[in-house]
């Protein structure tokens, strides 16, 4: 595995590599690398001669006020993970070789980015489809592997890519699991014990969703009130949204269609620590 | 010369053309095109194996009233031309074509797109960026070529291209005039003879400027007061900016420093037509 840090660089060996007819991978990541991660490289793996891994915290998607200084780091930890996964280029650039002097021109993904994520964190979307189409055109992949995890991100990503006619593929693999169902994230570890227990609470409210789907409830409205009342009653957990909405649009649903692709999203904060997490089904 | 109308199709052939070992240059026009085009199309001919043409006008950098709808159009002169200056591939795709359904994902540069011509025509450089950022990942050139004549384009394109790190040199080709000093534009076909006549003022005023500097004038409002003069005595010019400007970053200059690079530029109605000229000189 090789690792490199300046973007220049790795431009170079991306086309140098496709010019040698490889087909290339990109996993884009903040580091801080969890099994949800490695399901994402095995996936690039399988389908890829080339897989890239970026690490990268990026300060332009996180809001005045988050975690930006104390998202957690570990590059060498995330390196031995990169080598196991068998990637074979690690992209770990610099804040400031992502973002030079005079830094000024962002991507902005209007409808897809307005909810959910959109209104609890202003200019996170923006940073996310700026920092992707700057890894793109550095990496130049054919292939980009994103988590289902992060939903709106994707349908924000997706529309980038179409809109913007960047020439690449995508592959969304679905969330890894700890075994109570909690949604890997490399910001559980900001959790108390107590607070970690509690945290089940949101995919199984997920999974009741989903329940209530299955055996016919199409209104909207009566679906979220299950899962509030299931994350408010004997959790400290507080809720920042609960959307029933169409997987593509991102609309919020007040009735389902049977056969629509619905997305399921909330994100929930407990003590100073917001998770989100997700499911996407048919109704 | 082959005409590709399609997106798809087109990204297809420059990412086959790319592993041939071919290099690539993209000459972005609204068509109409006139010796200053002409020009942009020998300078691509020189120095890369395939030369690409798009045509396309792009609605999003017009803004409400502006001339969208009356902006000349001839694809079968444009082509004739093309052929005749050596164009390998005219890319000449639709509205319908380049801002699909559901169409929502900018690009825009902050500060070099703020004054001058971000001014008066608000959302402009938006337009601007997000087409040619949509070109570049369609065409895939090597080498992306723009006329001088539009000065802070190419300033806002740069640093686009810089900072979402596209893998393009740009070359920029020097402005085409008229006989009488008029700047070469499509919007020059507007104006009714008298106007037209008048128009010459314009590079006049900007040779006035360059004979300041190179006679020691380093205050940057005696010479706009100059042009200024020049302009409004004596035609029905109303001026909708002059300046005096850091040619990089745009900056308006109170001062110059000998050895900087200058950028004098304005933008004049006659008419109901506006046009714009400049010259960029080390003071």
């Amino acid at each position: 595995m090789k690792t490199i840090c300046d973007a220049s660089l790795m431009q170079q060996d991306a086309e140098a590599a496709r010019l040698r007819g490889s087909r290339l991978a990109l996993v884009p990541t903040m580091g801080a690398l969890h099994d949800g991660h490695v399901a994402l490289l095995h996936a690039a793996r399988g389908r890829a001669d080339l897989v890239i891994l970026s690490v990268f915290v990026n300060p332009t998607q996180f809001a005045e006020g988050e975690d930006y200084e104390r998202y957690p780091r570990d590059i060498d930890r995330d390196s031995a993970i990169a080598r196991e996964s068998g990637v074979d280029v690690l992209f770990a650039p610099s804040p400031e070789g992502m973002y030079g002097k005079g830094f000024q021109s962002f991507v902005s993904v209007e409808g897809v980015s307005a909810p959910f994520e959109g209104e609890s964190r202003p200019g996170h979307f923006r940073g996310v489809a700026t920092v992707v189409a700057k890894l793109l055109n550095i990496t130049k992949p054919h292939l980009a592997v994103f988590g289902q995890k992060d939903a709106q991100q994707v349908a924000v990503i997706r529309r980038m890519i179409r809109d913007l006619n960047f020439n690449v593929e995508i592959l969304v693999v679905p969330t890894v699991r700890e075994a109570d169902g909690l949604a890997m994230s490399s910001r559980n570890a900001y959790l108390s014990p107590r607070e970690r227990a509690e945290a089940a609470v949101l995919s199984a409210s997920l999974r009741k969703a989903e329940e209530l789907i299955r055996s016919g409830e199409r209104r909207g409205e009566a679906i979220v009130e299950t899962m509030r009342g299931m994350i408010s009653s004997g959790t400290s957990g507080a809720i920042d949204y609960i959307a029933v909405a169409d997987a593509d649009s991102l609309a919020r649903l007040t009735d389902l269609h049977t056969g629509q692709e619905v997305l399921i999203t909330l994100a929930v904060r407990f003590g100073k620590t917001r998770l989100i997490d997700n499911i996407q089904i048919t109704a």
